[in-house]
């Protein structure tokens, strides 16, 4: 017998929101289907969790006690809330899953000028393109880092997309702190800590995400330093019978297990499975989070697996990368021909695969799985250099020119310059 | 001191091909550039090489002998010629890689009413959709076995493509064996054992290749059953100083070992590079052929690695296997969003995956190379189980439903269901 609790009535699929702005359709079109739960037979029961009593092994949810045996806590994230004077102001958005403050926005959005949306992670410049893309005059990214993407994408991937995304009409500003947010009664002004001021009808937070540990803080579950529910390896928490996945539960990284802050619906369903496998008797373990995504501004995508160079330094790793551009079609004639760039990133002293980024058609998306599982698998440069691979002139690069084996011939090159 | 000896003087990219005859270009637009050869400072001798004396070490080209310390021998295939009667008559094109034969094709089809295509493999299906799509009125590709693409792909998917090339114009004919071609001086009709005619201006020839053995035959170097140039996991033949790669060389399966007969441009390349490295002291191994490819009708491609279910079971696994469903966008009101269909085949007693096919949008050309990465790591359905992906709802399906991740739960839900 298996009961959801869900507090929302309706769940928005969360990567398909920045879609609902200049893609088009309603929030409504965009809910997560119940068919897979009805099928299942999985009961739900709308409400709100607000303790869970472990000795009697009960969850409370409104009036009523519900007893478990096993508990999985997917309690998700809530965005961060930068301290900046003016935030809780109306016209400020963060970005929920939520459908009726979507529609807001949506309709704020209608009749907005200028829009500043803060934070160039995937989040922000998605939400960017898209309400550029519905017919917005003016819209600003402003990003505290020297550029966009900077926590995933070494920095000439960061450059490219940032200029695309700069070639669509959006504004750019890197390196820029926001100050406050000013208006009378709403927003009408976003301040740079420069003295730089940004007119505003609409104010977008994509400023990250933390993760919602209270229900289980306050049944005395260990916490980790992020607030995150701490697991084990079998998404197991500090109680036996409870376990935790997605955006509230702890993530190591696969890389020397340190802390990872990424929160992706892609890892949560994998820990999701993990999980849901578990409470029937321990069987899956989490290797560790990858870290694999991917996003697209207009016809033009980015992915990335694994560590970037300046992830790896940070940690300690002595690396050794290969870029490559090409045609991701043969000849090049070939319909659907675009430039794509990859950049392959190996342990020096092994050899092992550690990450990958490219740029390129919507393939990329798939591209970036295959980089999964080598890394997953610790394949090495000599691994790839004699990788086997499918290539069609409609569909890929050239078998003489596929850009994963000639970035690991590349870097097997630089590796033998180097070790002589 | 690299020594490049070629017969042709232009090099047309093999797996562009079909793509002259309707996708548009001429065949001097589909040669394979020789600027990496320069750059690297790679000699090109054009002529043909004719005799090899191995206790000289000469290569014989025209009148001269070439001395070499590693030779590598990339001697290709020949296109099969089926024992039909009017095989050598005028109008009838096996598919050489050779700029003057192509040409004389592409203008015999400016005035053709009637194509047949012999054949309905890959090169088959592809000549006969680009053929149609330039304007000839009948085209019809003539299959031996039940269904087009059946050496490569499981019923369904060969069902399903099918129905898709005839949706596209295209006439099929399957079970159909040719008796004889027909004509007076050049190719008229083409005579099917049934009974049946069909007109024919123009025969092509889909009807596989052979591997091109005779120089290495001639210098006694061993040879495989097929008449491929017998090779060891190095690639190197018979005599230590002589490697070769290609449709010319041996192939074993990656899946026990067994003799390979795929002839594929990407198995060439990776041979190649094993082949290329080992001449200056061995250190790469073939682990045997997968067989990873795809193929494209109009915007559908379908593509495959490792083992079908056929296969598989000729060759004495015990299998499970899984198919899904689904669209390649999440939520489906994304701009492109296609129906996709995948199967994945694991072998019962270890779980470990054999083989994927796929149809759906480009991106399947990349998808099987992560299956090929996932085939050659010998990951086991519990592995692909909690795989970790990215996804994104402008080029991936949904993190609830990847198709690669729901195969393998679905394959153990199966595999669970037989061991109780």
């Amino acid at each position: 017998s298996i009961l959801l609790v869900r507090k929302e009535k309706q769940v928005l699929i969360p990567c398909g929101i920045p879609y609902i702005f200049g893609t088009g359709g309603s929030p409504e079109k965009k809910l997560i289907p119940d068919a897979v739960r009805e099928k299942n037979n999985i009961e739900l029961l709308l409400g709100e969790a607000t303790r869970i009593d472990r000795d009697a092994k009960t969850l409370t949810v409104g009036t009523e006690d519900i007893a478990y045996d096993r508990l999985i806590l997917a309690t998700g994230s809530t965005p961060v809330m930068p301290p900046i004077q003016g935030i809780d102001m109306a016209g400020v958005f963060p970005v929920l899953k939520d459908v009726a403050h979507l529609k807001q926005l949506q309709k704020q959005l209608e009749t907005a000028a200028d829009v500043v949306v803060i934070g160039g992670g995937f989040i922000g410049i998605e939400f960017a393109d898209e309400i550029k893309k519905s017919g917005v005059e003016n819209v600003t990214v402003v990003e505290i880092a020297p550029h966009c993407l900077s926590l995933a994408y070494d920095e000439e991937f960061c450059v490219e997309m940032q200029e695309y995304l700069v070639s669509r009409g959006v504004n750019v500003l890197t390196s820029a702190r926001v100050e406050s947010i000013r208006g009378a009664g709403k927003a009408e002004a976003v301040l740079l800590s420069g003295g730089q001021e940004l007119k505003a009808d609409v104010v977008i937070l994509g400023t990250g995400a933390i993760p919602s540990g209270a229900l289980a803080e306050e049944a005395g579950l260990d916490l980790a330093e992020d607030g995150s529910i701490a697991v084990d390896r079998t998404m197991r928490t500090s109680d036996e019978s409870i376990f935790a996945c997605g955006d509230c539960a702890q993530k190591v990284s696969f890389f020397g297990g340190k802390p990872s802050h990424l929160k992706l619906a892609s890892i949560a369903t994998q820990e999701a499975r993990i999980a849901g496998a578990n409470v029937f008797g321990i069987n899956r373990e989490n290797v560790g989070t990858i870290g694999v995504w991917s996003t697209a501004v207009g016809d033009y995508a980015i992915a990335t697996a694994g560590l970037t160079e300046e992830m790896a330094k940070t940690q300690g790793y002595v690396t050794v990368s290969a870029a490559v551009e090409g045609l991701n079609r043969h000849p090049g004639g070939m319909a659907g021909a675009v430039k794509s760039r990859m950049k392959l990133l190996f342990e020096k002293s092994t050899q092992v695969l550690l990450g990958g980024q490219v740029m390129g058609d919507a393939a990329v998306g798939e591209v970036v799985n295959m980089f999964s599982a080598c890394i997953q698998k610790k394949m090495t440069a000599d691994d790839l250099a004699i990788f086997q691979t499918g290539t069609h002139p409609a569909l890929t690069a050239s078998p003489i020119a596929y850009p994963l084996v000639n970035a690991a011939e590349m870097a097997l090159g630089k590796m033998k310059t180097a070790a002589e």
